[in-house]
């Protein structure tokens, strides 16, 4: 992240109106005129000046995203998890044996500490229970009608209205200029389609992420696909990396994220010329959250590290850069 | 298939001139003017006319294609399969105990028979050993390499000459009404990756195929995606959808193929309204091969059974439909 102390920091401070300033309507306008704003325009800029170095072909502009803390909030938790802790209470009935069984007890006695108390384990014995025994169809269905109805508890929002504005924004900047964007998360592949081709416009076959098995059957006539309840990839960290490889083929050039699970996903597009990365960085508790090195959801350390090191790496101060979060 | 008994097969047995009058240089020109191109034509023309109900919205255009004797060429046996042959009697100076140990004591004797009669198992040895412990950088440049030295047995040519003229015309034609084609192939994703892209116009991320397991380490500042010993996943039959299905997420409106490992594919593919499935029929000993039902390589039996009860399903008659192979 390059060093300027950049007439945003001293804005910060200042009355709406005087904030309203920095933000050009005619140019990612939830984007302060700030260092994020400036090295994302510069990048893509370079990238499509066909007389410099810096020139990139358009067949190797792939942006890849996270999702989860990058393009919509993940906080107080996942908000697929939020699903999954809904249906396993609505699946309770045909449970008898989860009211004294972990972690299902503690997700029926609304005891979210009790949840995560059992770590990894316990949030995939979840996940699989959810998530699995059905057609994609089924599962996608039922994700889509519990999103009509969902709030988060925090804005008593609909979750697909807690994607960020300022990176919506720049998916379309970069989709504009020849970019194809990739989500790549830690999220369900399956439970991001059901919503994220509308919201963000990457189609679902630019999205990558977790997976269950899936099973495909004849039945006569009537093909179908079913979710197993085995894990087939876990995207994140180096799976980030190895999924980008088998799926897309190619080393990205650019790599956005917001956690130390995009780390290897970051330092492996940037280990080439004409490479960027970007990190969400959450610092505006009042209209979104305020967490990094401390925080085990998104948490963010060895990432902020490299980027404080790094001229092509950018953290993007949420509260001092962008004009609107959602 | 439709029954339609048409001139091309009245025609088949005349001298090249008149044979070249069927062929319209003006539309898919390697084509006859038969039953298979009307079909394309056809498909592709309701596909894009927004005032019926065939009419596909470009989202759902996808076409996924079978390589391996849909694309190119797969006899005497599949061209990855040369070279892994080729890889393991360069690897041999190091394997003093290949001499004595099958499947590798046959390839060293090119008994080829000899290595079949390992089955299924000895060709994936084969293929672990010489496609695993190094870099997908390296092993696309040995490839590469390999690619530029090595004739196929039969012609004389080199195996990247040997894609169907056709075929290549067709994803040409269907990327040009806003199709997006997808190469799904029971080969190697790494293999196919290092020149289909330039062979077809399909990009990298548009290639699925069987893969070994990938393993992403950073090295001190050098990342490097090393290709392990171990199958992630095989594309074949179903495989094909199930990798269709984590990868693409929706389902293709075209699969065409030529073999019974593709017949999941086409299944789930035409398991919907406006779909059709295409089959390369290999009929011409002359210009390339005569196989179907008694072949191990290319198996084509319970398909081209469905072919000839479905009207959305049609044979591919190379050597009657096809004015050139390669």
């Amino acid at each position: 992240m390059k060093k300027h102390i950049c007439a945003l920091a001293v804005l910060s401070g200042l009355s709406f109106s005087a904030m309203a300033l920095d933000c050009d309507p005619s140019l990612l306008p939830s984007w302060k005129d700030g260092a994020s704003k400036t090295a994302i325009v510069n990048y893509v800029d370079q990238s499509l000046d066909t007389t410099k170095s810096t020139f990139i072909p358009e067949q190797d502009r792939i942006a890849v995203f996270d999702n989860d803390g990058t393009l919509w909030s993940e906080k107080p938790f996942y908000f697929q998890l939020a699903y999954a802790l809904d249906e396993v209470k609505i699946m309770a009935k045909d449970h008898p044996e989860w009211k004294t069984q972990e972690p299902f007890k503690s997700v029926l006695n609304d005891d979210i500490e009790g949840v995560f108390k059992g770590g990894e384990k316990a949030l995939l014995e979840i996940v699989k229970v959810t998530h699995s025994g059905m057609t994609v169809e089924e599962y996608q269905e039922k994700v889509a009608q519990w999103l009509k109805a969902a709030k988060d508890p925090r804005f008593g929002k609909a979750y697909t209205e807690l994607t960020y504005k300022p990176m919506r924004e720049m998916v379309t900047y970069l989709q504009e200029h020849g970019f194809k964007t990739y989500i790549v998360s830690g999220g369900g592949v399956d439970f991001m389609r059901v919503w994220a081709p509308e919201v963000y416009g990457i189609p679902e076959e630019q999205i990558i992420g977790s997976a269950l098995k899936y099973k495909y059957d004849y039945n006569d006539g009537k093909p179908t696909v079913t979710k197993l309840g085995e894990i087939l990839t876990i995207d994140d960290k180096a799976g980030k990396v190895e999924n980008i490889q088998h799926i897309i083929g190619k080393k990205p050039v650019l790599a956005i994220g917001n956690s130390d699970g995009d780390h290897a996903m970051m330092q492996w597009a940037t280990s080439q010329p004409n490479s960027m990365a970007m990190i969400v960085h959450h610092t505006d508790e009042d209209r979104e959250w305020k967490y990094d090195r401390k925080s085990s959801v998104g948490h963010l350390d060895k990432a902020m590290d490299e980027a404080n090191q790094r001229d092509n790496w950018h953290l993007i101060d949420m509260k001092n850069e962008w004009c609107t979060v959602y």
